[in-house]
């Protein structure tokens, strides 16, 4: 019996070989493709993309952005990587961003983009992502486009289900993928069962600052948690995690962590976590975290580490967490805009499962019950469920939604978008990805107010859709058009690293206006100088300090003498520019480090331990005028004991 | 005097402002675009676009691999820089690659890609481009889009002039931009003058292999060598490098480096050379560089130190090189397809002057010298014009070529390219750019056979070209169809890092065929494991080896125990998967390095100290099946002293 199942689930986990099959035409067959596809998704230069699309990096650890409809990477945003590019987390500004309790992580595996939300909208203030491997939750800015935030998750295995926010991001939450010993300690694997736990967290977003912090964590048994999404409108104050690995396997689990029919979508009822959490009922459990804070005006970020987490357990907490029973291995949960239904996406089964809100909280309060697990009760099914899409394709894994009452379902397997009609289940349209579809995104379509006119599916395989590569190929989108009856097809576009999951909002909600520059008088950063008058060059013991200016088109100084080797040189750079998109770069030869690349009024510091003797130049790395050849300047190293001052030059008054 | 200068020279300097003040409309102004412009970019899904171009990343160091006409970014390569997304640099195989002569250096400015060349044609072998910062050439094989090999360049300080490819490949040069002392050591820097000098190094390559050597360096005088192109056709066995700074300034470089009317270009015979070398008319001289070649079939690098350079001197060796005066300040030096005509883009320069070869052997046999520089001679610029481009904009920087006899230049300051006449040096037409135009690029347009079908404007300024992003904006390229009489702009598209040139070559011609995965039979890497019945943990001291596979969808093993807190772990994974596009992916929580990304066939290492005691999940980081999230598992760390077997689980039989 187990044999046949690992056969049976092997063939499934290959299947999708047979997705591949197609030919390259595809795109011209009679009704996917109409002939004004080029002119929908064409904007003109000059002219400005209608939709922000944030698509996650996946493996690149970073953030995309994306217009559409036209497809084109607008920048990508350094978040949980580092990025020689920018020099985020090289330079002595931005470190600090990817400290952990296992010390400097310099990267990790991003998965989710979610917009803030007001009402249950989106509202185009923050946009946050998790880390997935060691697990954290990072806010972006979208007055900056810049990482501002960092929070790692304690007593988690792997932030999943994750960050997917609240109707007025009360809160972000943090769901283990991988369950661990809680606190972690020492212990035998085999001993998993029972013994391993899984952590849900709940991080509260201040609602002006947006500052995070880990306001507490529900213990849950240690099963798989895979995907999260809140409720909305009438099911605002609660939270739905799908779960697999029920079974509590710990090895070989593309077998052993697929064995039972149904797994749960854990329902986590957060106001009433709120009313424990007042009453005192939680248990201050050891945590070893850290949260890092980046700030425009110091240019500097501050980490600062915890050790303790406040702990709500299930069996203390009556009526804090249910368990939905849903087949099989649910991966994506989401639910419609009306708070109404909440739809899991059963990656194993046959059918889409849709659960009714109404019906949980009936079922809560009749205690219509199928026993328990660890305490927690488990719903009976058919109390529950609103209504079935019947095979509708194999392998679903997300479902989003639009504006006139419809939901579209990917298909990993059959390499599909499926879409449906929410409330009578009936199967719309469908329309063939390539190739395997994971995620799928609607502007707003985890929202209260999706925005109706165009999908995009995010595919797993890419084989032959572009020139080719090589053995790496980047990931690939789709643009569909959803505002008539049927999907069409519209555009196919690769992706940065692996884009689980995007969200896009209409450009026009992106608020407030996106900062230009940096005013230099609010340049707070510690070694700022914001005249040349004032650069100069500072030693203490073996550490040097050079404050220095860049300026259309000379650095200040631009030599310096009597730096000895195994000096620790520090470069504060201020760029003094206060105009739009007139960065200055710097870098020096032979740098153990990235450059520098320097907005309009900030400081960034360079760190260099200069190893032989000699002259070496430094120049300005991004082209910045007609005479960005002209801005360089050198550092002559001595040895140890050389008899040479310290002595810079501001180029006339040499 | 000196103080006017400044303050025009200033003025220059920031007069690309003006550029900018155009409405966001003139995609829509008469002439500029077409209505059929959107079908003339739009490549329909499963399609492919007609060409590759590879863009330089400037400041990320890598190398972008677009599509054409379409825009779209099919791949971004690792060369110099530390890539999280792909493990480049992280990875034990391949950090080998960033080895310098100054240790490890994470980042480079990735300057300008070179396709290699047969009879002055690109023939899709390689591609070249190099390293800027700490001087470097790398080359990148075609037949699977990776780095392949990286040299360092010694006694140069800025590798700007490079790599530019003579006719069959037999070189790639390197020219210093910034003069140093020669070999380094510890010197006032304002006895610059005459003491500091410029390198120009002629890098081998081997026809069959691609492999490079640092053949031999010309030892120039103390100038910036800021552009090159060589020879060919008649040209061929020359080349050609631009000076500015021949006021050898050394501070304030924005007006010192810009006072002399004339600049040179200094030609290379190194036909020349070659007959010196062989006559054993060098030296000997100190060198400090490192060479590292990464191979495909042990997937490994091997990093070899040099410490001597054969150097020819000009006194030693007449005839090797003379200066061409060429006003003023020149930036690209390009060579028309016939190799009669050298364009000097003089940056500072009211007009565009072109050389003819002809003149110029004419005048070095009847020796029309205007006196000499350090011992080269100087020919009469009188005796060597072929003609001038007339007040054709602000500030020229580089030229590319058609297959009509049809010059472009771009002119930074005001913005745009222009088209010319070569032979009878009339302007036959403008258009904007958008804005601040650096390089340009037409496939094949500094070969013998461009491809007259499309020309790429790479532009320095973005501003409000896209939605806007916040301080930081990607810079931008725009795409034109050169085919009729008429520039026709039809796309902007935004670009990664800051491409300083890029090269296009017919997507046919790119051979051979691209590789789609690694044959597991031919893999060589000493720590393969080919089956799961090999995987296997084996202790030696407190380094611990585990020998680990991949493959749709477990890790064999899954689990291990016996870690130790302090041990140096390495975990050899190798993706078993025969197929294209097949990698896995694999991280473990906490690790201070990035993760890997293995393509089918591949082995790569992780190096991981683990620091706590604990169970610790690792998983697949690429989504690889339908059972991808099951593809995980854990290991178990200890502490130092405890009394935990090594043990490992392959699944079943646990």
């Amino acid at each position: 019996m187990k044999t046949l199942t690992k056969i049976a689930l092997l063939a499934v986990s290959g299947a999708f070989i047979w997705g591949c099959n197609s030919n390259k035409n595809e795109g011209s067959q009679a009704g996917a493709l109409g002939t004004d596809a080029a002119s929908k998704v064409y904007v003109k230069p000059g002219e400005h993309d209608e939709f922000y699309g944030f698509f996650s990096g996946g493996f690149s650890g970073q953030l995309s952005v994306y217009g559409l409809p036209s497809g084109r990477l607008l920048k990508v945003i350094p978040v949980f990587s580092q990025d020689a590019e920018k020099g985020y987390g090289y330079n002595e500004e931005t470190k600090g961003m990817l400290e952990t309790s296992f010390g400097f992580v310099p990267w990790d595996d991003a998965h989710h983009p979610e917009l803030s939300q007001t009402n249950g909208e989106t509202d185009g203030r923050w946009i946050f992502i998790n880390g997935n491997n060691t697990p954290r939750i990072a806010r972006i800015d979208l007055s900056t486009f810049e990482t501002a935030e960092i929070i790692q998750i304690p007593n988690s295995g792997g932030n999943h289900s994750s960050p997917f926010t609240t109707e007025n991001t009360e809160y972000v939450v943090a769901g283990t993928r991988f369950s661990v010993p809680y606190p972690q300690k020492d212990m035998p694997i085999k001993d998993y069962k029972g013994n391993f736990k899984g952590a849900l967290t709940y991080v509260k977003v201040n609602p002006e600052t947006g500052h995070m912090n880990v306001e507490f964590q529900v213990m849950m048994p240690g099963f798989n948690y895979d995907l999260a999404h809140s409720g909305k409108g009438k099911s605002h104050g609660w939270t739905f995690f799908t779960t697999y690995n029920t079974e509590e396997a710990s090895t070989l689990q593309e077998v052993g962590a697929s064995q039972n029919d149904k797994d749960f979508i854990a329902a986590i009822n957060w106001k009433k976590a709120e009313e424990y959490l007042k009453a005192g009922k939680f248990r201050e459990m050891p945590a070893n975290y850290v949260h890092n804070q980046y700030s425009d005006e110091t240019h500097s970020t501050v980490s600062t580490k915890h050790d303790k987490v406040k702990v709500l357990i299930p069996e203390d907490c009556p009526g804090l967490v249910y368990f939905l029973p849903t087949p099989k291995s649910p991966h994506g949960v989401d639910v419609d805009p009306t708070g109404e239904y909440i739809v899991g996406n059963g990656k194993l089964s046959a059918d889409l499962t849709v659960h009714s809100f109404t019906k949980v909280l009936d079922a809560i309060e009749k205690q219509k019950f199928d026993g328990e697990a660890y305490g927690i009760p488990i719903l009976k099914m058919d109390e529950i469920v609103a209504g079935i899409v019947k095979e509708p394709g194999l392998g679903p894994l997300h479902t989003e939604f639009d504006d006139k009452g419809n939901a579209y379902t990917t298909f990993f397997i059959s390499s599909e978008v499926v879409k449906w009609k929410v409330g009578t289940w009936e199967i719309l349209d469908r329309a063939p990805t390539y190739y395997s579809v994971g995620h799928l995104m609607i502007p707003g379509g985890d929202s209260k107010k999706p925005d109706g006119k165009y999908l995009v599916a995010l595919n797993k395989i890419t084989k032959d859709r572009y020139l080719p590569t090589g053995p790496e190929l980047n990931h690939s989108a789709q643009l569909y058009d959803i505002s008539g009856d049927k999907m069409q097809l519209l555009l196919d576009f690769p992706t940065i690293g692996e884009p689980h999951y995007a969200q896009g909002i209409a450009a026009s909600k992106v608020k407030p206006a996106s900062k230009k520059y940096y005013p230099l008088d609010e340049n707070k950063h510690p070694h700022a100088v914001k005249k040349d008058a004032d650069t100069r060059v500072v030693r203490d013991g073996n550490v040097v300090r050079v404050y220095m200016t860049a300026i259309r088109s000379h650095f200040s100084p631009d030599n310096i003498e009597g730096i000895k080797v195994g000096d620790k040189v520090y470069f504060h750079i201020t760029n003094l520019e206060q105009d739009w998109d007139v960065p200055h770069g710097f870098s020096v030869m032979g740098a153990n480090n990235a450059e520098l690349l320097i907005m309009p009024g900030q400081t960034e510091t360079l760190y260099w331990e200069p190893k032989y003797e000699g002259v070496f130049p430094f120049y300005c790395t991004d082209f910045c005028s007609a005479l960005h050849q002209e801005m360089q300047g050198y550092v002559r190293v001595s040895s140890k004991d050389a008899n040479v001052p310290l002595k810079w030059s501001l180029g006339d008054d040499e």
